[in-house]
């Protein structure tokens, strides 16, 4: 293997791969990235137990003078070209197993592992693909994978949710105390289906496309999907099992709603919350800061805390607008509401309301594609 | 006690008073704040074992109503203030130990500790002061804290030393495998001394003194130095112990030296390095990459590692400047050498060499005031 190519084309590819490579394996020859010069173009491909991914460079840099096959540490290899400031690159296969790569001011060699050790990794055939474009991905992906579980208890619910039907892509994540669903209209038909991707993939996918505002072709197998889109194959596993029926835990209609400016809400959440009490919901390990919103009878609502330790907060805001003639008082997670408003990108958002012990929803007037619910907290 | 304040003068506070506050502490008392309000003034006091810091707020915005004292709980109180975005803020004291703070929108109502309970801050008698702008003790901070052991077997060599002699002031720091010793030339005459400052005192007193161009003045007692500047009195206690006499260690002369440009230099080693082992360096638990620099026949330099497991690394490079006719072999600590390189502002910088196993030192022409010695790592 004879090859050379001009630096920042390499180091871009290689940037992509790194998505694939693992942090930790059991399996060493993962940690490297196997290289493969053929006669016009140069493969690369990383993989660790959940993702793969191939890049297929063909640049006008790239001279191949001599075909073959190598796998070459990852990290330090990524390393040395990240800082190189060479245009151009050489790189031959020398002695046993050494790849020598050459630089405008100097030459580094690099001990290879065996190219046969490589697993195989097995794409899913391209052949009908759906397609969506990388900004509708990147959406999805934004607002869903924060509200899938971190915990290994029900291994489904570390993924989000896919299903089409009649040509509505629907997308869930849910830890089983909150819950986000998306919607995403398709243009062409395609057969229904339901798949659960794991939440680790959707973060790397998101990193992956960056900016790139290509579309993405989605390829499925029975466990697998591939994302085609420039030069890259982003093949995730899927998760095993049946994904719970949540269509249901979404009221109807409210009783109760009411509207705010996002920003203040926000801002009196995160000031008010600075003193909650830390409470561990069920067996997860992370804390939750716990708040009370109260709808009062002047119509304005206070946002407050109290903390045996610290002290108490309390704040009031003015509702932007106000859909009840009751009065309320809940109990919720401060995170979990961040968490929901972070995700909208609208000035004003709705809170939704049918009780003390029922679901909250917030969404926004201008963003109906998106679902977001919380469950309360009983307040003593 | 009740008084209110600007919000932005009295977080321009905190954020000063917060650098002598403990991250951790076997004294809870010290994680909080004293807050005294006397007639006319507000002080703020925090305080750990190494460092005290006061302000006194005299803004013509504090407008205090009632006299008193309270011991507010640092982290929390700091959070609140600097999340608030209400201009004015009011504080008072009510019922048995609660701060209430009033916002334009909220209110807190914190607990306090009890205000007897915190420690007699002794601060140094503000007599007979040596002077030094702001900008000279952050330059001397730059180049000497990164120098100091972080190892407490020699709990001297964690500090910096000053040392005053005719009116020039030295400060040496050394962790016995390198040293930086930088030289201030003071206007004023003043008394000799020698006093070791804990490297952690130095680092918050530089950002303490952020991008102040203000006069410091320094008051002396035999085991605290204060620092007083703006508004702030900034207390370290000093090391105990003499410090070692570094003098005799740096060369009068060179038998040989190599000019480089600087940031090519950098760059070359942080790319060889990149594949060096990792050699521990006596007990110090950091690890070290080795490289090897050569001075080669053809007048060229050349940077080098072998790693039996990874591979190897040579770049080649040209000197803007070589005084030497020999030829030579050296190791050291590439971490070292970009310590020191990266603590000269110069474009060109020079290496001295006496020999493969006498230390290696490293300065600019344009930095006289500024000597770096590095010890070698014998090659084999």
């Amino acid at each position: 293997m004879i090859f050379s190519i001009d630096r920042d084309v390499l180091l871009d590819n290689l940037n992509m791969i790194s998505h694939g490579l693992p942090v930790r394996t059991p399996m060493p020859i993962l940690t490297g990235i196997l290289m493969e010069a053929t006669d016009n173009d140069l493969y690369l491909t990383s993989s660790n137990v959940d993702l793969s991914v191939e890049t297929v460079i063909s640049d006008k840099s790239l001279e191949i003078k001599e075909k073959g096959k190598a796998v070459v540490p990852g990290k330090f290899f990524i390393d040395i070209i990240r800082k190189v400031n060479s245009k151009k690159i050489t790189f031959s296969l020398i002695e046993d197993r050494i790849l020598l790569i050459e630089t405008d001011k100097g030459e580094y060699k690099l001990h290879l592992m065996d190219y046969m050790d490589y697993p195989t990794v097995e794409f899913v055939v391209l052949e009908n693909p759906l397609t969506v474009s990388a900004e509708a991905l990147r959406k999805i992906i934004h607002q869903t994978v924060f509200a899938t579980s971190t915990s290994e208890s029900n291994p489904i619910l570390t993924g989000v949710n896919f299903n089409l039907k009649n040509n509505t892509l629907t997308c869930i994540a849910t830890d089983s105390y909150r819950l986000s669903q998306t919607k995403l209209a398709l243009n062409d038909s395609y057969n229904d289906f339901s798949i659960t991707i794991p939440s680790k993939s959707l973060d790397e996918l998101n990193k992956a496309l960056d900016q790139s505002n290509e579309e993405v072709s989605l390829y499925f197998s029975t466990n697998k999907l591939l994302f085609k889109f420039k030069n890259v194959l982003f093949q995730t596993r899927l998760l095993d099992g049946q994904y719970p029926n949540t269509s249901r835990l979404i009221p109807e209609s409210y009783p109760m709603t009411v509207f705010f400016n996002k920003d203040e809400l926000i801002e009196s959440v995160e000031r008010v919350s600075l003193l909650s009490p830390h409470d561990k919901v069920s067996d997860r390990e992370t804390n939750y800061s716990v708040i009370k919103l109260e709808i009062k009878n002047d119509k304005s609502i206070e946002i407050s805390t109290t903390n045996a330790q610290i002290g108490d907060a309390k704040e009031e805001i003015i509702p932007t607008r106000l859909d009840t003639t009751e009065t309320l008082k809940i109990g919720f997670s401060a995170r979990y509401l961040l968490d929901a408003l972070r995700c909208l990108s609208s000035t004003e958002v709705a809170l939704h309301f049918s009780g003390e012990i029922r679901p909250v929803v917030v969404d926004s007037e201008k963003e109906s594609e998106l679902t977001q619910l919380i469950l309360p907290i009983r307040m003593d």
